[in-house]
């Protein structure tokens, strides 16, 4: 038999723009599935190629509709394990009901858990995804998880544009403070953090007179970039970026982004974003490079974390 | 301690009217659960009342939309597991995906195998369903399963309301042979099966002159039984009913049922019919009171075979 | 360390001859191994060379003694996997209890899940086997199925011995009209069907001055075969063939089979046939060669379906 | 709903004289259960009462036909577990495969842990079993096992039957040194231990003019107990006993425990006996009592080692 | 047999004082069980009284000797499994590495979850533990968790004691300012933030002139709390409390609370405080009431989500 | 991608010694792993190159502290599955906690089994072991087994240093009968038992004017080998040597094995010997050339089960 273990890489349908970027870095193109979604609902999936002993890896944000594109990875990680494939690696640019990772309140459930549980239960045999909610999330899977980092070609971005002068990071909440934090450290400027209590935003740390960058790991409604970005102007903000990676957009969030406090939003194509929300302030810097170097290092067993590494250094060495 | 188990049935959002039914039924009312859908596509469910301890029951057809009606089960079952219930037995009157029991080429999923691991997986202890579309399906799981039959529910309306002189029980293709076959049993009557081949419908058996009743599992876009209908016409049967337990109904399905050779559908409240499909010609047959003594009996530790025995035998002796 | 994967195939004690024949095909000797029955009724096994690192294909149908048969396979596949193949496939050309695939009455079991359960407990990595009794039987696995199909080759068999001309295929029950449907397709012939009630045997569809092809999947007692021949004949039928798979033969099929409705009886070698029941009538045909095809393009990564698909073509261009 | 939770005992084919002795003694008559072996071979079980939410013992000695047995076990499992028993226990007064648990040779199976797995894998919540073969059988399970002792009884009826008297305990090889020993300790006496070696067996300690009672697990082909008979005489004992738990009983046994070396064979009923081997010289006691005393103590929450504790006290005070 | 349920409590060796406060808050003596240590270093379990049938409640600390009382817990586990305890719910005040829960660096362990997964895999049914360093770390396990809350009880100590007048919350690093700001919520305060880089510490929020009470999940080394607290007299604080959960306490702890700028240290019972650590500025608050009330409640089936918010609102009524 | 499947060593705390004899063995130099025991206890380890695709064998001997050590290889083989190792290979030298593989009593634990199934749970893919305690422990696992031996060593030495003259192989105790048995036939000698039995100790066999060699698999406090010799020299033993594969070598355990009636201490480097017990009559054998051996087989897909075979042959040719 041929030693050669072979590669394919699969797009469903929630993002093929960026899978093609993805396979254009890894040098294949993109593998032969259908997905149909019947009259009542129902998914059905088609792959018109063999995949039986190949390395198969499969392209899907979780993005909205979220209970639909979770479905057909699911469905697709059945029939690629049925179909005999070697192994099966999901490439999850966005890992949907990633805020549901802990209980609130008595009686909820942890769906993000729930969620990866299938994943592994359904035969996948590592996954890759890009800046998790939580870095714990990568703790919910047995299997091998690839958990890149898009934060330095979004620092990337604020060097290459000269916009870090006399300005300061900001986190929106307290939860986002560690971003705050490891963003300023690539960037070299002191933090500051937004705090709401019981509907004012209080701002801990100096921003008076100072250029803004408010860092989260999603924009979903855009509520909290749009009233954070006030309070920062409040407290006497200057120009105010808002950056992320993951533009979940949620219906109305162009509306809130659209707030003349922010003067640019820049996001990555984790998630493809929809004609209307497509601003003229919206910069979107492409992760398609980024996991394309990432499965072919899998592929080739070379390690992951050296492609961080390297990007760090550059942003150090900038 | 209490030694008492509790017991509690909870309703998700596809079939509430069937849900309040079985209740009522059973003598208790529903408890209280929160489901809501995000802006961004995601789920949450927000349990009400503790269920520590106590013997729950969720009910959810999985119809149309049958992947956010199917999340709404997963993430349900994950949280009553996490919340402590003794046991968690899954009340499914429409299992979805049912069809897509077998593989019909190369490289497809089986995704009803998929949906019944996902569900054991999960957490639940027992489903509780109906007319599942192969029996096959049953051994999907490896938790006990109750499969409920609403035929004898079917065979009672045809007797109450003198439908069965001179009438042939019609299988409109190849694997509803059985059922037609079930049913003509219990009427007393003869059987035909219509043959879709190459486009056309030949008729195998005597159905000249004769009424008709074509029976199948479910009614999805109406196709089946409004051409059945028309080659039973050409072949020279008069009076035809429709009947099934399922209406999966999707969209055109009214323009189909509305053919002037079907004069009736039959067809039980298993999945909630949308107002656009409510026909004139339509009668609905409820299974609240015989989803709702299952329960009951599960709950009690009694036979629920013993249900159908009695059904079967109610027709039986009319 | 070399990367060449090696490959091994062992027989078992049903079907030797079979064994042999797909071992011919592969191209390479079966492997040695030893299956002592003790005098106490355990079993015993012995491989007798290393099988570290080797993909290896166990041969064994299921067949009476069933239970004996299907131990000796677990307890194969448990040396192997302790012995560290590289993977193990086991090669089932008949899947015994798969009749046993729903529950007919409360509280039976469902004995094929069960048998399919523990083939995966034990170790297996993926199934080969030929023409299950229904198509579900592939979802109770969650490893890999190829389920090949022995009908192109009985299809073949009546094209090259001219025994289409003015004959209807027939369905001997309703569980097999699928079949009976694909045949015909292949043959381009009309379809009846048989319908036993209450103690008679209805012929639905048109028989008379015809001859007649009963296709089945197997041919346990051979009840079935002769009195579904009488029928025919009683309807007019003039020259009957049976045709199966599976030569399940139990006790007392010779007399059976020796029935003067009946011509010929086509059957396959998926099963070993005892001596007191290799009738002159009977035509046996080698599913040696598909088998091994099979296995061979499995080692060598290649498409199973595409074996199916020659073969229809096969059919097809007579 | 009743809080009492309901108890029922089924005896599958292998033991039925004993199960009857258990339940006379646990105080409730056997429950009714159907096995049918097929002409094919295959096994058919039908339960033929409710058993929703009961606690099931099912007694089965795998004895010989130890496959058909074993098999008939896992199928009731199966079947009780789909019908919602609350508890399944399975009561194996045999345990077959008990020698397989190691490996002598490269690439043998451990044929007792794949049996226990597969107990453990259908459905089994707890196995009550006597005299494993080695005390390590136990941790195979993950379950709870409770594992009798038949050694009291042997014991009880050497002192009641006043053959202590200057009398050694002969283990017959290296594996059964500590059962030796035991009794040993019971009765007060010595040990001497055969050692068989290049077709000669040498007899280790002093057993000149003694009588001698030779203690093992089972006795299987009866070849070791007849050649160490003989040695112990030509090493000058007197009247010699064989003892053992299991009466495995292969074919030919007969002729070797009709050695004139051998005086008496105690035995115990944890095996049905075929009436072919019921010698004049065979002493069975029956262990029915104790099982059905372990059955009562595990349904009323009761300990198990104080059966044996009460049964050891009783041989001490004796 | 009798319904209801035994209740027994254990202690292993970590903290019996907060077990003997557990066990009286809910009326039953602990149980008895011998844990050795031989001298080889291996565990030695001995459950000196029956568990058949009863609901089990293991408590143990997973502090200091993390890995021996680790393995004290998986054995523990492993006796009660095999010993038949109806169920084993696991008693964890602290939770040992609980700050391993994600990957810092590649091909780091996730040694919580590893952590998890044992205790899952080893049986037990259930975990109550306090204050998990992070909420996702419920999701790392698929069981129901019971995740009490000390805060509460810390806060009405300075509630108590008036010692919330001008005084501030400071979250001593960007990871417990979720955990500062509830506290601030439940004393109505402010919060501020120490922000430790590049070896200095930064302070952001302001706190001149003010009381300052850091909070924190845990106390390890102490030289967090010590150069906080150092930061904030810098900054112009005043009086400054060190308050935390878990006295995880590590060699060298006393001399850094010892600090001159700590005034007190507010900690629980939750990890059994060495001699050498007793300092006379420790106030320890007890939660063994908080533990025994939510075992109550478990197995009276009451929810424990009521304990904390009777708690919380005693807090509010204050 | 390059099909050359790398290969890649690591050594935990245990036996650093060993580890680099295996590596030597093997030709291949230790890869890099740091493991660090924090203060407060818990372990943390990093490895320090890629793993991703590589074949990975740890070599740890969970010797005392045997808790640390068995947690340092389970935090390990979490760390590797992460890291994307192809497959984990456990080399444990010594197996701890191996005689904890029965319940001695009611309500004992299963400690190996529990072992087994944590090594097995966490992602081991086989166990490279020397001298399981009894055979059966293999069979506690479901993957691979190799259990290497170190008696063709030990015999081996006693015939190059001509002690084999004049000599009887001593079992100190019933379970170890077998192993004396199997030295014995190696050496061509004799066998004896000493028989503990309330406090005194039975020699059974002739041991008078000869000289002795005691067999065990390991010697812990070394009381048993003390009062053996003891005993073996008060019935007429002359020269005694005691040899054993495990220096498990509890406290204590110099002053008993200098015991004037043991002449020499033959051993295997399984486990590192702390330096107060480097007795002058302690010889040691390394068992690293024996593993290398089988490392180098395993990775190389040969026959472990030949070196064995190998080692007897010499033996017998000597």
């Amino acid at each position: 038999m041929s030693t050669e273990r072979v590669m394919k890489i699969f797009s469903l349908n929630s993002n093929r723009p960026l899978a093609e970027k993805i396979a254009k870095t890894v040098g294949i193109p993109l593998s032969n599935v259908g997905v149909n979604h019947f009259a009542d609902g129902e998914i059905q999936i088609e792959i018109n190629e063999s995949v039986r002993g190949a390395d198969v890896y499969v392209i899907q944000s979780d993005s909205r509709p979220v209970n639909e594109n979770f479905m057909e990875l699911m469905i697709m990680i059945d029939a690629l394990r049925r179909a005999s494939a070697a192994s099966i690696t999901v490439v999850l640019p966005y890992f949907g009901y990633a805020r549901a990772d802990h209980k609130n309140r008595s009686r909820e459930p942890i769906t993000a858990k729930m969620i990866a549980n299938m994943i592994e239960m359904d035969g996948a045999d590592r996954v890759v995804t890009l800046d998790l909610h939580t870095a714990q999330l990568e703790g919910f899977f047995d299997i091998p998880v690839d958990n890149l980092r898009a934060m330095p070609l979004l620092a990337l971005y604020f060097l290459e544009n000269h916009l870090t002068e006399n300005t300061v990071v900001v986190s929106p909440d307290h939860g986002s403070v560690k971003d705050a934090r490891k963003l300023a450290e690539m960037l070299h400027l002191p933090i500051a953090i937004t705090d709401p209590i019981d509907g004012d935003i209080d701002v801990i740390g100096d921003v008076d007179g100072k250029n803004a960058i408010i860092i989260d790991d999603m924009i979903d409604t855009g509520t909290r970039m749009a009233s954070t970005a006030a309070a920062l102007k409040a407290h006497g903000a200057k120009e105010i970026s808002a950056a992320a990676t993951h533009a979940v957009f949620s219906e109305g969030v162009a509306a809130k982004l659209e707030s003349p406090f922010i003067k640019r939003v820049v996001i990555t194509d984790s998630i493809k974003i929809a004609p209307e929300n497509q601003l003229d302030k919206l910069i979107q810097i492409s992760v398609g490079s980024l996991l394309g170097k990432a499965i072919r290092n899998i592929h080739e067993n070379k390690s992951v974390g050296a492609i961080f590494e390297a990007e760090a250094a550059e942003v150090e060495h900038y």
